[in-house]
């Protein structure tokens, strides 16, 4: 009767092996947020689908994984309903708890709910699974880790500056080459406004963003589709082939939007946050552009968007301001700003780059190979020692053969074993082997203590 | 149209103090579980529900979680299906997965599918949320974490020691005085056997399970109801009242089971762990509980169960060996042993006896008081220098009321403001205040980097 098992489709399961990479990343982001003074908070993998439903556009509640209610879930329907075959009706019925599809709405629901408690400005980050039914293809998944990073309560353009400062700290650390990719929705307005399209804002960028995949024709050919002006299109002609410096960019940003007033507010704030960039250490090429429009629908300020430059790959890591994320659950005029680390496209370009440090402390750095009952009694107060002396140490726990044993330190990638036979017995000595090299010496237990510290 | 947010029953948000003190639990267990060669593992929030049914007893089916299959569910339905209104037939057909329960059967499943890429013996730790449909009530929920730590494919007493040096380890690290509770399945068996009730091992263990707290006389009782023969229950009598040193009672119990091989058997393996313990420096109380019996059905060896010794609560950590995890799964012979830290009763010990860590290094250190521009102007690169050398640190982002930054930094429990106004500045110099004692020091900034390294 024994299942062949298996697990759902677009899930994974994590080796050991691939954990420790995961970790690798997720403790670089986290130690850095901390030293910018973010703090973590979880909310539930479950909410109400009341919380849920409605934010994500119709497509999003599709993909929410619903979580039937327990018990005789079915006693509550009646004929009708029953009769009506209605699947998504009829979800409503059966189902009132969903999995969380991101960790920006539960976040919005968490700063209301607990908003007596919050210390504002609320510098929080949040690393935590989201699960989406979306058809699973190379690359996405339906259960994954969003890293995000969030400034709630203040509209200073400071922290701004410090994401940035942020993304510039963790790619140094995980010795990424990147670009960060900034603008700001305040300009894009602008520049709907200037050319009389101001109600056309959306169409305007989503055809903007696709400059350097179908070409300026193309994109010229999509305005006219959307029922933008020609007027308005041969204005926006200096402004969607914008080039330069980001000096040359805001400058004639300057002339072109002179007459908008929400234009000029936006270049104002990009050159606060270039202002603040000069004058801090940011080693990071940070770019104007303005045919990034990123999650547009609800971004008010900056938006962000971070790119590997030694490979082609999506974007690694994006964010923005937005004004009014906490005004669906009711609480009106609340600022934010953040960003989000995309964990398994930056695991799948450190792997590709083979930019994963060889070294971990997370794990086995030293075996004891076991010859048996005598050598084991006297190597067990050793492991004891290395191990109060915060070396990660195992001893193979039965004395089976040499080979297999040794399989096992190398299929774990333990650097060193330990040997310890009839002659470093007689001698109170033990042999220690370099895995990589095959050297081999005999050392006093204190030598081998601090040879590994 | 505003909602008031909420969330599930029984589920629960973390707050940053409440992170924070979890995490120096997870932390201090996973780093044990490192220094003894333990790797981590992840597997998927959601399971079949054909790796799940049918491994918790029939309650357990009700406990688990089901997800609703995604798009029109109900065309696969029907019309008699769908008007039986069997709520638990029709789920079998509306849903196919469901939250994992616990970390063991994954775990076994985990073994199983990727047999063939494991370095056995398997030394893995897993610590992620499970999810049960419990009726909500205090100190239980329907989302929590285990933390498991479990060696697979070694039938080795010394993986029992080393989960008993790991237990030592963590909560002398945790600082709480604990008892580490001992029993083996195989001594129980033999006491079902020496007094002629083989086949009652669940019955007789379950009623001596209840001495403390239902009383001799009440547990012979139930041995009457369950049964047992009153000769058997006479035989019972000197091993239900078995005290002394652990020697004293393994002593007693030799003889007890002289004629049951199994029961020789069980009473050899607590010999051999003890003598391991006495060999090593373990400094918890190892006691060696008759009456321990946790997880009977599917345990073979010993029976660990840790509790505080401070505090009137249950079993805070617990485990065993058992010889046929993966059978369900089609593996067999595979043994293993493992234990299971119960980080929410950690957390409420911890919490009532107030011994959490006050320093921390997850936590801002300073915070830089915003004066206005020019100030911000000197501190930036000062504050950018501190963190350089490893130091949270933050600046509130705008120069608001002095009150409401201090009111911040207190809130946040940041031990440490810098004060920076007129004289600072001309001088190039920082106050340093400390928030606990009040004092104030004058500080360059070389000066300031010493101090909070």
């Amino acid at each position: 009767m024994a299942q062949k098992p298996s697990i759902p489709k677009g899930t994974r399961d994590f080796s050991p092996v691939e954990m420790v990479k995961r970790n690798y990343i997720f403790d670089t982001i986290k130690k850095v947020f901390q030293l910018y003074g973010f703090m973590p908070i979880e909310t539930p993998s479950m909410e109400n689908l009341s919380t849920l439903m409605g934010k994500y556009g119709e497509e999003g509640d599709k993909l929410l994984f619903k979580v039937l209610n327990s018990g005789d879930f079915l006693s509550k329907i009646d004929e009708t309903q029953l009769r009506e075959r209605n699947s998504i009706k009829l979800t409503t019925k059966i189902s009132e708890k969903g999995l969380r599809y991101d960790l920006t709405v539960p976040f919005a629901r968490y700063v209301v709910q607990h908003r007596n408690e919050i210390n504002f400005p609320f510098k929080r980050y949040q690393i935590q699974p989201v699960w989406r039914a979306d058809r699973p293809q190379k690359g996405r998944y339906r259960e994954f880790y969003q890293c995000d990073v969030d400034v709630i309560g203040s509209n200073s353009l400071l922290n701004e500056v410090e994401l940035i400062q942020i993304v510039d700290e963790v790619y140094k650390r995980l010795q990424l080459n990147v670009i960060i990719k900034l603008n700001n929705r305040k300009i894009l307005a602008g520049i709907a406004e200037v050319i009389g399209e101001a109600d056309k804002i959306i169409d305007i960028t989503v055809a903007i963003d696709k400059l350097d995949k179908i070409g300026l024709d193309n994109v010229n050919k999509e305005l006219v589709d959307k029922g933008i002006a020609q007027e308005a299109i041969d204005t926006l002609q200096p402004i969607i082939l914008l080039s330069g410096t980001n000096q040359d960019k805001l400058a004639k940003l300057k002339e072109l939007l002179a007459s908008s007033e929400i234009g000029r507010k936006g270049i104002e704030e990009l050159e606060i946050v270039f202002n603040y960039l000069n004058h801090l250490n940011v080693n990071t090429e940070v770019e104007l552009d303005l045919t990034l429009a990123r999650g547009l629908n609800y971004y008010t300020g900056a938006i962000f968007e971070v790119k590997s430059k030694d490979m082609e790959f999506g974007s690694i890591t994006g964010g923005g301001r937005y004004d009014d994320l906490t005004g669906i659950f009711g609480l009106k005029d609340v600022s934010g700003v953040g960003i989000s680390f995309g964990a398994d496209r930056i695991y799948d370009v450190l792997e590709q780059m083979n930019k994963f440090p060889e070294e971990t402390e997370a794990t086995t750095k030293v075996l004891f190979i076991n010859f048996g009952e005598k050598e084991e009694s006297f190597c067990l107060p050793i492991l004891a020692k290395l191990r109060a002396n915060g070396i990660n140490a195992e001893i193979f726990p039965a004395s089976q053969k040499m080979k297999k044993q040794m399989t096992y330190a190398n299929n774990k990638n333990i650097p060193y074993v330990i040997l310890v036979g009839e002659s470093e017995l007689e001698e109170g000595m033990l042999s220690l082997k370099d895995m990589e090299t095959g050297e081999q010496e005999k050392l006093s237990p204190e030598q081998l203590v601090e040879k590994l510290t």
